[in-house]
């Protein structure tokens, strides 16, 4: 159960050893971490190129639209065709698709834009109704940070990656890594539609930074709670206080900090307990990620 | 000359003081980033929105247009015009313009994603010839980053903000801020148009990773050396080694690494002596940023 997907640091094509000098003028081979095109198309329509480490094609193309909502729940998928040659993913659904309109207004958001997931997000965030018996015990928040923090992944190994961890309770289910940040939550997504995983009882952790647009994404996918190593943009914040998710950020060793939705926290755990574990945790890390 | 454009963490407008509660479950107060949106048009057409601080819209809107190669550098612009309540602002060029279908592909990359730039840079970048008799100093890198780093800015009052500067030789002239690292960018290469600031001689700082586009952005701005606090991806360097540009990325205190363009760095400053001062900088910092 936990970590049923994990990082791949070990897998070839994710990473490349490169040759370069060190701050003395000597050479060092350091891992570097891929970066690839990859273009989604739905039905006959070009929809985007991402830039992904493009482990999880599939899952990636079905979550980003799903998170575009250009792909809907109630949708019959046909097919998946990926294509390693050229670079594309097909994705078939029963129902005729055409987003042109929609495809010409794009939102660039702070993170990595997403092109246009806003402004469409934005009205369907009224009709969201997050759980309020959901709850987050600050144990499970520590524990999950040591475990997801310590689980070899292409960021210890490679950095300059994102990571995105989806949990319950304190165990780390699905954690998925991408150059792209927003490609890391739409993996998680596609996994989660594909294996028909519900986001009931369900949180979110990630090593990105809780701007509106990631918010935005959380709530739609009915996640209650969202914890982040990073901090925190004003508007992002107020977002999750209109639709009522948890927002923890700064979460770093035992010390956490929670703008939104703190009902739902229970302070079950000893935070001086948790520093000396935290001493010993090798995942750094800025506030701008 | 130094930090003729400096960050503004006194400015009211970019942060906020949002109420919360810590580990502990004590209430606290934190100076949170503001992400706004605006929506830029070239004359009578919406081309984006991007999530932005605001603080210069207009060197903001000028840098997106000229990095997306929607506006030329031999373009005559004719007005620039923000409108704050409708968070919208209009540049308008004697040329007439229309990029409908330039608007319909996108391309979103993996920091944050530019829209359409992509294609378009990478059929550009050909023509680019970066100066191979630029230098730099290990000394330079190494004043550079104490002096960006001590630098009071939103980064160290907030968090959640990426930065990149504007350097020539040790001295860093242009220090951006914003949400969305690739507005900070953008803002710099408006300044440069409006202020005619010149590439040459000048490098880049910045705090995110080191990806394709990033290396992309800096070598059609003409810029031969691109710095980063940050780590890479595989393609970032492959670029960078195709185009020329010297490319020194994890910049930590003594540490850095080049992986492209290393016959440009002179080996002047003794890291040991860096050491201790690296020490007293404040900014940490993950390799994912």
């Amino acid at each position: 159960m936990e970590f049923s997907v994990r990082p791949e640091p070990e897998n070839p094509h994710l990473t490349r050893e490169m040759r370069g000098l060190d701050q003395n003028g000597e050479e060092l081979q350091i891992r570097v971490v891929e970066e690839r095109p990859l273009t989604i198309f739905l039905n006959g329509q070009e929809i985007v190129t991402v830039m992904t480490i493009r482990d999880h094609p599939e899952y990636l193309a079905l979550g980003y639209l799903l998170n575009q909502r250009m792909l809907l729940l109630d949708d019959i998928v046909t097919a998946v065709e990926y294509d390693e040659d050229i670079e594309t993913i097909v994705v078939r659904t029963k129902r005729k698709t055409d987003y042109e309109k929609k495809l010409r207004k794009k939102t660039l958001t702070s993170g990595c834009a997403q092109g246009t997931v806003f402004g469409d997000m934005m009205e369907h965030i009224d009709s969201v109704q997050l759980p309020s018996d959901a709850v987050l015990k600050t144990s499970w928040l520590y524990a999950l940070s040591r475990k997801i923090n310590t689980q070899p992944s292409l960021y210890l190994t490679a950095g300059a990656i994102h990571g995105c961890v989806l949990c319950e309770a304190d165990c780390p289910l699905i954690y998925m890594e991408d150059v792209g940040r927003h490609n890391a939550i739409d993996k998680i997504a596609g996994y989660m539609l594909l294996n028909g995983v519900v986001a009931e009882g369900k949180m979110f952790y990630t090593t990105g930074r809780l701007t509106s647009e990631m918010v935005l994404k959380t709530v739609q996918m009915g996640i209650p709670v969202l914890i982040s190593r990073s901090g925190f943009t004003a508007w992002g914040v107020e977002l999750a206080r209109q639709t009522g998710l948890t927002l923890v950020g700064r979460a770093k060793g035992k010390r956490f900090i929670v703008l939104a939705g703190e009902e739902r926290i229970q302070f079950d755990a000893d935070a001086s307990e948790v520093a000396e574990a935290a001493r010993r945790q090798r995942r750094g890390g800025s506030s701008a990620a």
